[in-house]
C-alpha cells in the first residue's frame, strides 16, 4: 500500500548507465537519495534505470519530469565518450548546450590547483544545458546541474553524496514521514499475516509493511515497519505490533526509523 | 553507447516494493538477474522500481512487457496484506486469478513437512493468475509464476536466486556478450578520455565503457570495459586499451569478464 497526501511532493530517479544494467555495478545511489530525501518529507515514487543511449535517456527523463515534482538523474556526466547525459537532458528540455562560464572556471581552478592537465575531454564537462543552475561538486569539481525540476548528479557514489550537500536548499518539502520498525526474529510472515492485515485496516492512515528476511534456518524473521506523519498514531500502531509479535511467542524489538535487519 | 543486434532478445525488470523506494532495502536482485541472464546472451534493457500499488504495478508491467522480450518482476508475492503482485499481474493480463491446484499442493506439502501451520494467509500464496506456469521455489516453497513473457519472482534475494534455477530453460538466448576489463589504477578518466573516444570509434562494433572509481586520493582509477560478441575483436581492443594505459604511465591489469574494481 502506498498512500500520500495531496500536498506531498514526490521525487523520481533516472539511473543512467550500461554498467548498472549489465550487472557490473551495484547501484547504491537510489538508497542514498531516498534516505537524503526522507527528512524533507519527499518520498520516491519511481526509479528507472536506462542505458547510455541518447533517446532512451530523453524518453525516461521526459516521462518522469512531467509526472513527479523532482527528478534526479545519476551518471553519465564525466569526460569520456560514453558520458552523454548533459546532451540528453538539453534535448529533453529542447534547449541548447554549450560551455558554461561558471562551470569552466570551476574546472580550470580545480585542475590547476591539483596540478592535473585540463584536457579537452575534461573541458567537455563544462558543457551545461542552457538555463541550468550548477550543482556544486565538493569531491571532484565537475559540477552537476539543475534545469527545471530535474537535478543531474554524477554516478560515482561518493560524488553523489557530495553533490547532495548542494541540493537540500532547492527542495520544497512535504510532511515528514516518520517510521517505527518492530523486529520479530524467528517468526514467519505467514503466521502474522492475518492479524497484520487487520491492523493495516485499523491504521488505514498509516502504511504497514512486512519485510521478511531469510538467511538460514537459524537467521530469519520479519521486520514490521509502520510509516506515517502522526507520531501518536505511529506509537499506538507500534505497540499493537509488539503485542502481535508477543502473541505469537516472539520477542519484539522496537526501533525508531525505517531500519533494516540484515535482509 | 548501447548497441545490440536485431536478433538479441532483451529483458527488463520491474522491482516492486515500498521498502526499495523508501531506502530501507538495498535492491540486489537487479545485479543477480543481470548476471544470470548474461550467459544466455540476454541483456537488460531497462529496470523500473515501483511501489506496492495496484495500478502502478499494472502500468509498469504492461509498458515493459510490450517493449521487451522478457520481463522479470520481483517482490510482493508473500502472504501479507501488502503482497499484491499476483493480483496486479492478473489484472495486467486481464485474466482471472484463483487458487492453483499445483501451487496449493506444493504449499501444503511444504508446510506439513516443516510442521508449520498452513494458515489462510499462507494459502493466499496459492492464488496464481489463470494460464500461468509455476516457477519452482526450492528455498521456501511458495512458487513464482510465468504468464506470457512475464516471470514473477519473490523479493527476498535468496529466494530469487533459488527461483532462477527454474528459469533458464524458459529463455531463448541470443549472442552471448563477452567482455574484457582493463584496470588502470591511479589514472584519471580525463587523461584517457580523448584517445578512448578514438578507440570507441575504431571498435564501433564493440561497446567500450569507462568506469572511474574513487574511494580516496590513494585509491582511485578507471576500469575500461569492452563488450562484444567476437572474441578476436575483443582481444584486439583489450590490447589497444592496455597500450593506452601504458602510454599514460599506468600499469594495466586485464581480466576476462565484466569485472568490478571496488567502485
Amino acid at each position: 500500500m502506498w498512500i500520500m497526501t495531496k500536498d506531498t511532493p514526490v521525487a523520481a530517479i533516472c539511473l543512467i548507465g550500461d554498467e548498472l544494467l549489465s550487472g557490473r555495478t551495484q547501484d547504491t545511489n537510489t538508497q542514498t537519495i531516498a534516505r537524503f530525501l526522507a527528512p524533507f518529507g519527499i518520498p520516491l515514487g519511481e526509479v528507472r534505470m536506462v542505458p547510455d543511449d541518447h533517446s532512451r535517456i530523453i524518453e525516461a527523463v521526459n516521462a518522469l519530469r512531467h509526472r513527479y515534482d523532482y527528478v534526479f538523474t545519476t551518471g553519465g556526466i564525466g569526460p569520456t565518450h560514453d558520458d552523454i547525459t548533459a546532451d540528453a537532458i538539453a534535448a529533453a528540455f529542447e534547449v541548447g548546450i554549450s560551455e558554461n562560464a561558471d562551470a569552466l572556471r570551476l574546472l580550470e581552478d580545480r585542475y590547476r590547483d591539483a596540478d592535473v592537465a585540463f584536457t579537452p575531454a575534461r573541458r567537455r564537462m563544462a558543457r551545461i544545458p542552457h538555463s541550468a543552475d550548477l550543482i556544486q561538486n565538493p569531491v571532484s569539481g565537475a559540477p552537476g546541474f539543475q534545469i527545471g525540476n530535474v537535478l543531474t548528479l554524477a554516478g560515482v557514489p561518493k560524488i553523489v553524496e557530495g553533490m547532495l550537500s548542494d541540493v537540500g536548499h532547492r527542495l520544497q518539502g512535504g510532511h515528514v514521514v516518520l517510521s517505527v520498525t518492530v523486529k520479530a526474529g524467528g517468526l514467519r510472515e505467514g503466521d502474522l499475516a492475518e492479524r497484520l492485515g487487520l491492523l493495516a485496516e485499523a491504521y488505514a492512515d498509516l502504511t504497514l509493511g512486512s519485510y521478511p528476511w531469510f538467511r538460514s534456518a537459524e537467521d530469519h524473521g520479519v521486520a514490521l515497519v509502520v510509516r506515517g506523519t502522526d507520531h501518536t498514531r505511529l506509537t499506538d500502531a507500534a505497540s499493537d505490533l509488539e503485542g502481535l509479535v508477543e502473541d505469537f511467542g516472539g520477542v519484539p524489538t522496537r526501533m525508531e526509523g525505517d531500519s533494516r535487519f540484515g535482509d
